[in-house]
């Protein structure tokens, strides 16, 4: 049986092109698991599973547990303050606790980058990271990239372009290293302070002009505006980021094909992409969703198998 | 086989006498299923529910899980904040999302009177209300009829008098629609400041008098003083409150007959009631509440045959 | 068949011996339960258990919450605030409500002291104290006394020290009971000024000495300090805490036997244990997590078959 050169998902620098299409095949089954009358298989009866959130999240942490539930794993939930864990050593001794009750797997969030790096060198079990800090969210990664296959067949060869804030995105940078491990073309397109330094050692292409971006792409992954840092000096005024990095139908219309619109979601209407984009049937977003469930699954049922 | 009219629970506001009753008739059954040892129907193994609460709630959310759970039906909950909802579009697109990953029924409670309705017109989802703002809260209502003919033997003909801040209860609303629907007489009883000015459209009469309220009724529905509310000028002091519209063992004693009394809960002891009150055997305060995971087995089970 | 001679855990105090080792002997055999691959049994799948947290609690809770699902019963959780619950009347109308929902068992963590024993007088269910202010927290030293009997053989004929706030501690109270009525020797080792006055009463020593205490032990086991209570003038800094009452390896390694080291946990590393304390192969800590859980399902299990 083929298995996943891993025993942890920790990012998507860490798993290679193997990997990911072994998760594609085994979210295919599991997508269609979930669109039956009965939408669960008894698969991981024997695994108990921790998901461990050190940040707020409701959509992510929605769809790991039930990703989980549908593989009829037992599940646990801890919601801890960041406060408690301010140290490294207690997050171990957090996480050490709860193994002893005999937990297979640990899903995290963290807001420190390198946080489930670090848990998978001191704690016995199978870590999936569920976004740390703004280092890695490999299952949005893996999502995206699925749906896009899903959308236009395959990821290779395709151009994709990812709008907004990578500076403090996560799911850029993921998403970065999972197109480019796929054989499709990144381009990023944002304000100028909120692209990394490193961004050249990335391999990606700076594209700082939407239409000419757009024009260019078969794919644009609209990132979130993250209100909280609109008071930070380098960060336009949503207004303005509406202007120049939002898509309206007027811009989608004008172009010469039919891109592809994705957004990690929640949206923010009206800023990085108005409604008629949003609701448009060039838009993906509740497939992305749909999708993450079924990625979840397949990472999840995958790892389990390697515990065993 | 019998079936509701209605893919939806928004209110009872739009439920017929007939889809009342055989909610009850289904609710006689769950209620010997939840008095068996084991309390557990395989009903609804392939039905995914959201619980999505944007208000704080414990009793009506611990009913409805009890009632999914004894129905086996997989669950999630999603607590919001009210904040992050602050736009209709913005509700349709957290719920969107949530059916994305494969939801069947969602239960939501909101504050903004309207907000269940809404969601049914934009989602597609099977909704029932678990609340919204001052308006309707129709299973509480199922529930406290349910429990009139339970002791009582029929509601049709009988005097109900709901006592307190008609204006700002929704609990009050959904009762005066289902006592009229099931053929009961309805008074009203509070003081002038909290009866809505539309009472009159409602049908039912107004009796400012508690004492002649109790003489004339069957039954006597004590609504919960909301404490919030009491600095609002046109609300009296809850002393003054306790003396003009709470019943005491004295006057419960000096009618001259038996009343019924009944509390959504929870109780005020020594306000709206007195804890010989509560605790005496004219109360149904504890029926309501096992009668509350009946009725909502019954609504969630035939809401969902139709789904399927 | 064995049974307890009580119909509720409310503390050690209202058990005798014969029933800690029929806890002991059923822990043993959950304790096989949840070291297989599927660590669940079907026994209680006709039971349903309240958890109902006045005060907040990640670990405790979690255990019990793991220690019910492997035990197959229906869990529901009730988290309330302090301020909701002023009054004794006030719970008891809170747990009927809930118990009106056909629940079985009820786990409570109070602020009060003796408000699990209050609760089993006026209501219909068995009663598991989780904590009850200062009073006691039988589960924790029923799986303390498990971990001393599993790592030395036996109970009876050890010494056993507890150090640290003694005072404010019902872990400490807990343990002094079980210990006892199993036959150990107890003494208590702290700062003046957090012994209770009772102290003689209880029939332990006191040995204000940290080094002397060690020296004569078999265990030793280390409070935590509540930092919440560092403002508090008889409680002294943490940093003189560390230095009269932590344990080092330099002192572990200077004394002339290997003694065991407990901690409930969490643990502020530095202060009552160093790392390297803890982490030792002396410290039975994750030793004594994971057999909270099998502790836990024996209490929930024994008690549960009185209830049928």
């Amino acid at each position: 049986m083929k298995e996943l050169s891993v025993n942890h998902l920790l990012g998507i620098k860490y798993i290679n092109e193997h990997d990911i299409n072994l998760i594609f095949e085994t979210a295919d089954h599991f997508k269609e698991v979930i669109n039956r009358p009965i939408k669960k298989v008894p698969s991981l009866q024997d695994i108990t599973i921790a998901n461990i959130f050190f940040e707020n999240s409701t959509r992510t942490k929605l769809s790991f547990e039930l990703a989980q539930k549908r593989l009829s794993a037992d599940v646990i939930n801890f919601a801890a303050s960041q406060s408690s864990v301010t140290k490294g050593e207690t997050l171990i001794d957090t996480v050490n606790n709860i193994l002893s009750m005999k937990v297979d797997m640990v899903v995290m969030r963290h807001s420190s980058p390198g946080a489930a790096v670090f848990l998978s060198k001191n704690v016995k079990a199978s870590i999936v990271n569920a976004g740390d800090g703004a280092h890695e969210h490999p299952t949005q990664a893996l999502l995206d990239a699925y749906t896009i296959r899903e959308k236009l067949g395959d990821v290779a060869g395709k151009k994709v372009v990812i709008v907004g804030d990578i500076l403090h995105s996560r799911v850029a940078l993921s998403n970065i290293y999972s197109l480019q491990k796929l054989g499709a073309e990144v381009k990023v397109c944002g304000p100028k302070t909120l692209l990394p330094k490193y961004i050249g050692e990335l391999g990606v292409g700076v594209e700082p002009n939407l239409r000419k971006a757009l024009e260019w792409c078969d794919v644009a992954n609209m990132l979130r505006v993250q209100n909280e840092r609109l008071d930070i000096s380098y960060f336009p005024s949503t207004r303005e980021y509406a202007m120049q990095y939002g898509v309206d139908k007027a811009l989608l219309d004008s172009l010469q094909k039919e891109i592809v619109i994705m957004h990690p979601g929640p949206i923010n209407r009206g800023v990085e992409i108005t409604s008629d984009v949003a609701d448009s049937k060039q838009s993906v977003i509740l497939n992305q969703v749909e999708n993450g469930v079924a990625i979840r699954m397949a990472v999840i049922y995958l790892l389990a198998s390697k515990i065993k």
